[in-house]
């Protein structure tokens, strides 16, 4: 029996029809709802605005457990929680053998993807990223080869036709590869999108950024504003090109700083070890990889691997009681609440409160290069929180407006757009 | 083996020392730690000031799970988490036959009390509740034959010696019961705290409050602060008496309204409903009893049963995707988690965030009384912060300052004071 070239693609139990026109997927990272409230409140986001006030679709979602950037753009492009496709975040240990894994690339990445899939059926697929690194990942099964084009505006001067699909990006784009450490990273990868557009050469994109000025910049502040503007712009620009477009974002961003502007830190595996002894238990900050050691580990989501496994309630129930604790679960606990993968889990998941971060020991942590600004992070419960916003509206007049998951976008962008 | 009179007693697997002096443990209901925050910041807590201060042990504790006022004030007499004494709420459903069960007096209570075995033990026990329903549950196994004194300043009016262990209780404190809905009720158990500490007629007192000031009235506002200035009068005379004081809460109180003054209520029941039928799924409101129509019924934590618990998942899935909910659990992890008794827990648990609360459906709460002033609530995660505060140092000069739970308040001022 031949496939209806023109049938749904299929994508851990959810079917997906093929875009009817050019349809862009966009995740700003870090992009917690108060920005949006801000930035409209503010005049300076016309197109986004226009879409929230208007007939068009727009909501407020959640993303997936942990708020972290990695787990949440698997999750998008496959429609699911983190427990299908696996990353739940930058690394993980084994529970038996304490070795390290670290998602740099496809290897650790389960089933397919929804790129993947309108991919190998024929749809035009562009994916463009911040980060060399994501870009690994979610390229997964894209092929220069059969006319995909996935790159990363960090290496956008290294790229090939034959690896990338897209070659001499910085002179096509026609600026040099932005600094890592820059709003014009995530700007870079916006211009492609246009760029890509304006040239028909894809069907569906998917263009993720960084969070680099989320990090720094509350909503409001003079550089965050500056930030979206420029977004919005290039957000208003993609849906005038004709593209049928959707906004959400990986996560959201939180103060975890107190009055006086110091970070609200629990260095967890510290107090862990003053209780019960040096080695007993290790804290992996999974917001990031495991070899940095400054403010950039700090998220509100870590996981303790126990050197007993006998000990985990008697933890349990300590960490329990510390005050920058939200809820501490068992790990296999953790792993079935908020759907993550049970054999990458820990003996415990610990989530921090709104206001404040946990770290493993305070000498792994340099926190020189924070001093002066107030720490901005995620991974918590408290940056679930994620606008979903579609450019038009959609088919179904009473569509509920609760209950949606940031990675629900394709299914609203390709099933429930009108 | 005769039992050496001054032994420890045991409750719940811990040990607990008969007071060496007069021993007052306070429960102020609904005290926020921003209570205490601002009350020092205000001038307003002298006593209570100079004991966090100064050599005495005062620390941020958790309170049980639900941040409820019978939970809780179980908790603190046995020393122990809800799955231990067995009152997780108000009133629960049995999960087969969905019969209701209301907490009313001590029926339902599991296995023993602090208070009962000091009093059975021969310590002169008196315990003071605001309203007469809690006085009936904590005064299990309290007899006045046994020279207790058990009553509350809601039933001041109604007390006998031989049922209470005081008579004519509104002439001996010298004014009327007070009206129920006022902060004098919880006034006046303090009232009766020093009167029987001045009479030397008890070694062991146990006052317990109600939140009627708290929920209508906010950190820094004119009433709360004359309550707690009249609270702080009371406890410095109880301490100045020579009694070793106790303060702590049951739970603490978070706004929970909008920019505009509007109550953030998620209807839960009517969302299930609308998604699975009605008579799908019935939402019981611990916070108060089930004939309760008002706001007053509007908390951070409700149990969810379903008609069908074969649903529960999906559920569960849809429950946590709600913008007003922090996190939503399966009954019997949530029992596992937080230590409550497993076999009268409902299919779900559903955590409100800070700003939210829960009801079940709008017709079922009456709302018009709440109407003109800001909703206040608690019930979730973030009301677990409760202060501890000892009236003098302890004997530990390293006893650590983290992971204390409320319900720690007996063994802190029986063991560990100086």
């Amino acid at each position: 029996m031949a496939l209806d070239p023109s049938s749904p693609i299929e994508v851990h139990g959810r079917k997906y029809a093929l875009p009817k026109c050019p349809t862009v997927v966009v995740c700003v990272d870090g992009f917690d709802p108060e920005y949006l409230d801000q930035g409209i409140s503010d005049g300076i986001l016309p197109n986004m605005g226009r879409f929230v006030q208007t007939e068009s679709f727009a909501v407020t979602a959640k993303c997936a457990m942990p708020s972290f950037t990695n787990p949440n753009n698997l999750s998008i492009i496959t429609g699911a929680p983190t427990a299908a496709h696996g990353i739940a975040g930058n690394f993980f240990l084994d529970k038996e053998t304490k070795q390290e894994f670290m998602c740099l690339d496809d290897s650790l990445l389960r089933g397919t993807t929804i790129l993947k899939e309108l991919s190998e059926r024929g749809v035009r697929v562009a994916a463009v990223t911040a980060k060399d690194k994501l870009r690994k990942i979610i390229g997964h099964g894209l092929k220069a080869a059969n006319g995909a084009i996935c790159f990363s505006s960090e290496k956008a001067s290294a790229c090939s036709v034959a690896e990338h699909g897209v070659g001499d990006v910085e002179a096509w784009i026609g600026r040099p590869t932005p600094s890592q450490y820059s709003g014009d990273l995530s700007l870079f990868v916006l211009d492609a999108g246009v760029k890509i557009l304006e040239e028909q050469r894809a069907d569906f994109l998917y263009l993720t950024l960084s969070d680099f000025v989320q990090h720094h910049h509350a909503p409001g502040s003079r550089e965050a504003n500056d930030f979206y503007d420029a977004l919005d712009v290039r957000i208003g620009r993609l849906a005038d090109l004709g593209a049928l477009v959707a906004i959400t974002g990986d996560h959201g961003m939180s103060d975890k700083a107190d009055v006086h502007g110091q970070p609200n830190i629990l260095f967890l595996q510290d107090r862990l070890e003053e209780k019960w002894g040096k080695g007993s238990a290790r804290i992996i900050c999974p917001i990031t990889d495991p070899f940095v050691k400054h403010h950039g580990a700090l998220g509100s989501f870590v996981r303790v691997h126990l050197e007993d496994s006998t000990q985990a309630n008697d933890v349990l129930r300590f960490c329990q009681g510390l005050a920058e604790v939200e809820i501490a679960l068992l790990g296999h606990v953790a792993a079935e609440t908020f759907e993550m993968p049970l054999d990458r889990e820990a003996d415990l998941v610990v989530i921090a409160k709104k206001n404040a971060v946990i770290g493993s020991t305070a000498a792994e942590h340099d926190l020189s290069s924070i001093s002066g600004h107030r720490l901005r992070s995620h991974g918590g419960l408290s940056e679930q929180a994620i606008p979903l916003i579609l450019s038009g509206p959609v088919k179904n007049k009473d569509l509920p407006t609760d209950g949606w998951r940031n990675f629900d976008a394709f299914h609203l962008v390709l099933n429930e757009a009108a």
